[in-house]
């Protein structure tokens, strides 16, 4: 008899319910987007589900249409009714019995959850600790899959230092990015937002990119180049950006202090013209 | 209202079964094993087993009794009663709302699977095709993880130039191993078997294992060092080793047949002791 155990449960296979055998988790063969709103408004969705049909198609998962997704996710956003909200979604090639070659009618699993975003206060202003922590990722992080264990291993030896986020450095030395975030320094004396140039390396972020376009209104050119830790270390702020916090001042980096400890001023700025463009005032 | 969709579904999130949100799924948090039997004997148990042991140590997965573990693929083997089986089974982090950072209370989840095998007739005799394909993995493949992404990728792509496995080759030129195998070249003037020594960048295959202690009666000494794919492609036996089917010639690389296009003298010699061993004559 051909079965399967789930827990302490043993189950002929014949039983066994088609998720268990979802490609997302044997393999993490699969794609994902997390997207929120600010009053009631879904921030940059076009965007989101842009960079979302780029992943499907790096990873040739094909017969996903991407409007219907788009109904999905709004059809989210309205029934849960929250005026800040998180939507994760991903998709999978598919359930199947497990085998690295997937199967020729598979057909994509859709999922979504939606829930209330509540804004940590005082996080703006007090910022985050950061530590560094080796990149141990894929080689093709400009693609959003579900294969995210080094990020999770980044996440929790960063808590046990007492840090917020991991910055992850590559074997060259050079910072990538958060563990889950963009990173950005500030060159107060040049007037420049620094941040490393988009490649396999690192995720296009949406953030990022939002954060980019803002920066000339907040003083400060765009410079795209690698930093070391200790050259980040140097700046005068720091600034990791997130889709669901969008930007946050970095105030400690390895134990370091950054700046005054708190949010700097070309910071408090780029929070201000972010928090404008995301509520359309 | 807090909510998910499952593919066309939407349900409030509090009716959502736990298995949607399992961090395998989210992260591909979690590690796995698959062992076989031969004539109903499992091969390699404890091996699997201390592997399995490293690879949640490795991650930081605690609570998982390994003991109950080998029960639950004893029983799976028994109850299955099949002579010639695959047993697949996998552990998570747990169940529990999308963080990269895990909760506190999390208990993983076990998955196992068992399935009949079928020897492909002819296909240790006739041997079967490879080609090379980057190696994008991330930096710790001596973890069996689920992080797996890579390896589906270059077998879709093996498959569409008519292989059964990729060959990966890293940055520096050098083969690592197969998406799903150990890779071994036997050079018959020097009578010896090469492979990838052990390190972070291969997993520490149980079959590799074997095939390194039956080397010595197949009159092979084993020499551990990195191959280039053109220097592989000059030997005259070149070998893939999987749980599944033991040990497979491959009689085509990139194209270039290898040898005289058949199984040669020292893969068959190993397939014969290999054999002997699994079934215990």
């Amino acid at each position: 008899m051909e079965l399967a155990i789930v827990n302490d449960d043993l189950i002929p296979l014949s039983e066994l319910a088609a998720f268990y055998q979802d490609r997302g988790t044997f393999f993490g063969d699969g794609v994902y987007e997390v997207l929120r709103s600010y009053d009631g408004r879904i921030f940059a969705l076009d965007e989101h589900l842009e960079r979302f049909a780029r992943s499907l198609r790096e990873i040739w998962i094909e017969g996903v249409n991407i409007e219907q997704v788009r109904s999905k996710v709004v059809a989210a956003f309205e029934k849960g009714g929250f005026a800040d909200a998180k939507c994760y979604f991903h998709v999978t090639r598919g359930s199947e019995p497990r085998s690295h070659l997937p199967g020729s009618n598979l057909k994509p699993n859709f999922f979504l959850t939606l829930n209330p975003l509540k804004d940590k206060p005082g996080e703006k202003e007090q910022g985050i600790r950061v530590c560094t922590y080796p990149d141990l990722r894929w080689k093709r992080c400009d693609i959003k899959s579900l294969n995210l264990l080094p990020n999770v291993m980044a996440r929790i030896t960063a808590e046990k230092k007492g840090c917020y986020e991991a910055i992850l450095v590559n074997d060259a030395g050079e910072i990538t990015e958060g563990a889950g975030s963009a990173f950005f320094a500030v060159d107060a004396k040049r007037k420049a937002l620094i941040t490393r140039p988009l490649g396999p390396e690192i995720l296009p972020s949406i953030t990022r990119s939002a954060v980019v376009k803002l920066a000339q209104n907040s003083g400060l050119r765009i410079v795209e180049e690698s930093l070391t830790p200790a050259r980040a270390a140097h700046y005068e702020e720091l600034i990791m950006a997130v889709t669901t916090k969008d930007i946050v001042p970095v105030v400690q980096f390895d134990g370091q202090t950054i700046g005054s400890g708190k949010c700097g001023k070309y910071t408090h700025a780029l929070i201000k013209e972010f928090s404008r463009l995301a509520r359309g005032k």
